[in-house]
């Protein structure tokens, strides 16, 4: 049977299709009018403002400050980096008429803002002492998607973009560093997605970087998601832009710059990485309900309502995010269904009969099987411990997914076969040309040089040339 | 003297050229490339930040939840709505091309977002269980400026809006008074600005409102600003957007929707109210900085420094956003020139000698005069009420600016007289030709018919026809 009371696809059976019915029966996202954009409904947005909290405080904490950049861009600003303009020309956006005319030069809705942001730093960047220049903006960018996937690839998309200046190589891709390291614990602590930072191969690098780090993650059909990334420029758009700073001894340099972002699509990692048949799993970290209470009241019971919202309200005093399901219309079990498909962690049953043992039934979205009762006084208590324990076992289970699912390999029949399924560990000559044979043959590509992993050397697993990179590169299939 | 010694216009000669230069030299904003666009800089986005914390709060607090909307609208969609494109149309600016190729419908980007988000409410809303529907979406718009102003009239800006449908009149119209509420509350409460709420005359609703309410604030030349607009849209979107609902009873009902926004226009209004001749002058609840402290270390003086340090830890822990500007290749003299006209509210000087007495000189940016030497041991505890006084003289201050420039005419003689300084009570006859002859001859406007004024009667101040709205109007001219 394909379709469960929930009327959502099996995950087990078809994953593109679940992906697609669960996004939108929770109540995550609709489709906009214009072509391939996103409609974030509040109770997506309520993740998305989660992640976007957190994120902002570790962003400022390391130093950055918010600001904010126009839309509309000169159309010209583009073409002075030249594989930049080459890199996102295809997705444009143009708009050639405003205010009732046509204008004398077309402006392009952001694709990302490395050129108005290098124009500005050009004119506020004159000394040493300028430096670092450590800016972050939270913003829409439009890039036109011909084949749309909610949250994974939309004409439109939130993220943050990071974009300093600094004075010498080595503070640049310290920077580029750090941008990683919060994109990885942001990941890992919040979303409980156990990515594997690592460095783009040269085929995979954003339009315009000298170097692209990554994050990816590992989703339940066992492909990569790219989960944020950040650039060291070098001088490429210093020299486009006249980034300059004159140093301490009295001479002009060019500046070296670093972009770095995340994006909206996290949700749609948070989905297929923790998802199951039932629908979504939220990490409570995230979660917009990490609690729901569902009273078990046919007939209509007023104890039982009123003991309901009095739990709810020393659950929220305790720092819990708890919804109380008081709809009169609806049967528990509609509701027990629907707060499953909705990834809700807790759901906390309370009838008359629990009410006079003094206890509630605890059923968590995944993990231990089965009801358990607790009791209704020390919740606000244990609940914080519950929620906590949950992040863990879902950051566990996905590693557990991820190592099960990764395999070393060092011929090309493994190779193929472990790609089916999920991830290879493969030596790899480094060419272009290779990757893109790989790519044809097998739909993956390299995901990442992974930071940390031992160093090994060979031969490449497809062409049999010798290995670069003095480690193995995960390759696999992606988003 | 046009410009003291910090390149500024002085306010009271010259306001409008006061205005352009502060909110570029204070380093608020800088112009983008596109025409009438705006960067706003980190010292200016931090106080947007701190009023979006706080307006964010209040608007969830009151049962709205966040949610994001497409940018890009099909042109038809506003037509559907005549007078809503009658009265965006000028303004709008037009995607025609994208991926490459000529759209077959034109997308406008956002001038508001009325009539995408009434196209998802029709598909969101069955039945009256489902309302209020109560949506807000922090976003960006886009109106083609032809006379763009740093903040006030700027071709993209950033604000809230929110979109709200009910099952009837009465509820939509209380939700209206419920946003204006908010809008008060917040500028008085952040801005210390004492806005007056009330409606506007028909000449002044937005474009497919019934009715719409304003808070209109009075800067320091005397001319009134919009801070912040409610619209109760009746069924006029409802009947655009087909958003119905099926009652108790059983029976189709359009929705009664409304639209309520708050811009970083407010940030104009911040400087225009409260700033003077050194510059600008910010309420300590949205400064950057309420507190900097500059050390008095010429030739180094590592005591002075580390001392500084130390007091500023212990603001910060009292929850005091302190600045140490410790820039060794700047006079203080120089500084202090800087943070008046960058409108901080507290300065401290600290040099060996006051670190001697256990002292540091204290120095309001406005209020008493003089220096004041305060115990380094309780700034942290008096900082909170000192900083609670500067905010509620800087509302106390415009209050009375605003009392003292606004006055109660009933010949044409003393309404002409009243609004070339600031504003005039007067009784009209609510006719829109009768405006706009007051306008031509003297360039103020309607500001709001002020909901809280005692009843009038009489007759028109210019046409001497029987006043309508049973209360005096207040007139001024307007940003």
């Amino acid at each position: 049977m394909a379709r469960d009371e929930r009327g959502v696809t099996a995950q087990s059976e078809d994953f593109a299709s679940w992906y697609n019915e669960v996004v939108f029966k929770a109540g995550l996202v609709d489709r906009g009018p214009a072509k391939g954009t996103m409609v974030i409904r509040p109770y997506g947005y309520r993740v998305w403002e989660h992640l976007q909290a957190e994120l902002d405080r570790r962003i400022k904490a390391t130093g950055h400050e918010n600001a904010y950049f126009p839309l509309l861009i000169p159309e010209s600003y583009l073409s002075r980096e030249a594989e930049h303009v080459e890199g996102f020309s295809p997705e444009l956006a143009v708009v050639t008429h405003a205010g009732g005319k046509e204008l004398e030069e077309p402006l392009v809705v952001r694709p990302t803002s490395e050129t108005i942001i290098g124009e500005m730093m050009s004119k506020w960047i004159s000394s040493h002492r300028d430096l670092p220049l450590l800016l972050n903006q939270w913003a829409n960018v439009v890039r036109w998607e011909l084949r749309p996937r909610m949250f994974l690839r939309t004409t439109e998309f939130l993220w943050q973009e990071g974009h300093t200046a600094h004075a010498g190589a080595e503070d640049a891709r310290r920077e580029t560093m750090l941008a990683l390291d919060i994109y990885d614990e942001v990941a890992r602590d919040l979303a409980a997605i156990p990515v594997i930072p690592g460095e783009k191969t040269p085929g995979e690098r954003f339009a315009g970087a000298v170097t692209t780090y990554t994050i990816e993650g590992m989703m339940r059909d066992g492909r990569a998601l790219q989960c944020g990334t950040s650039h060291y420029m070098g001088t490429n758009f210093a020299t486009a832009f006249d980034i300059r700073y004159t140093g301490e001894a009295g001479r002009e340099e060019l500046c070296h710059t670093t972009s770095w972002g995340m994006t909206t699509r996290m949700l749609g990692a948070v989905v297929m990485t923790h998802g199951d048949d039932k629908g979504l799993v939220f990490p409570p970290r995230l979660a917009p309900h990490q609690v729901v209470i569902v009273p078990i009241t046919r007939g209509g019971n007023t104890a039982v309502e009123a003991a309901a919202e009095d739990l709810a309200g020393r659950l929220r005093a305790a720092g819990v995010r708890t919804h109380v399901d008081a709809r009169a219309q609806l049967t528990p079990g509609f509701k027990y269904n629907e707060w499953e498909l909705r990834g809700v962690p807790i759901r906390l049953e309370l009838g008359p009969r629990d009410l006079e043992a003094g206890t509630a039934m605890m059923v968590k979205r995944l993990g231990d099987a089965g009801k358990q009762a607790v009791p209704l006084d020390s919740l606000p208590e244990t609940m914080p411990r519950i929620l906590d324990e949950f992040q863990a076992f879902l950051l566990a289970r996905a590693t557990e997914f991820r190592e099960s699912h990764t395999r070393t390999v060092d011929t090309w029949a493994d190779f193929a076969d472990a790609v089916a399924t999920g991830w290879a560990l493969a030596l790899h000559c480094g060419s272009t040309a290779c990757e893109e044979d790989i790519k044809a043959r097998t739909a993956a590509t390299p995901r990442c040089i992974p930071l940390h992993a031992d160093s090994a050397s060979g031969n490449c697993v497809r062409c049999a040339a010798p290995a670069t990179y003095g480690k193995r590169v995960i390759f696999g299939r992606a988003y």
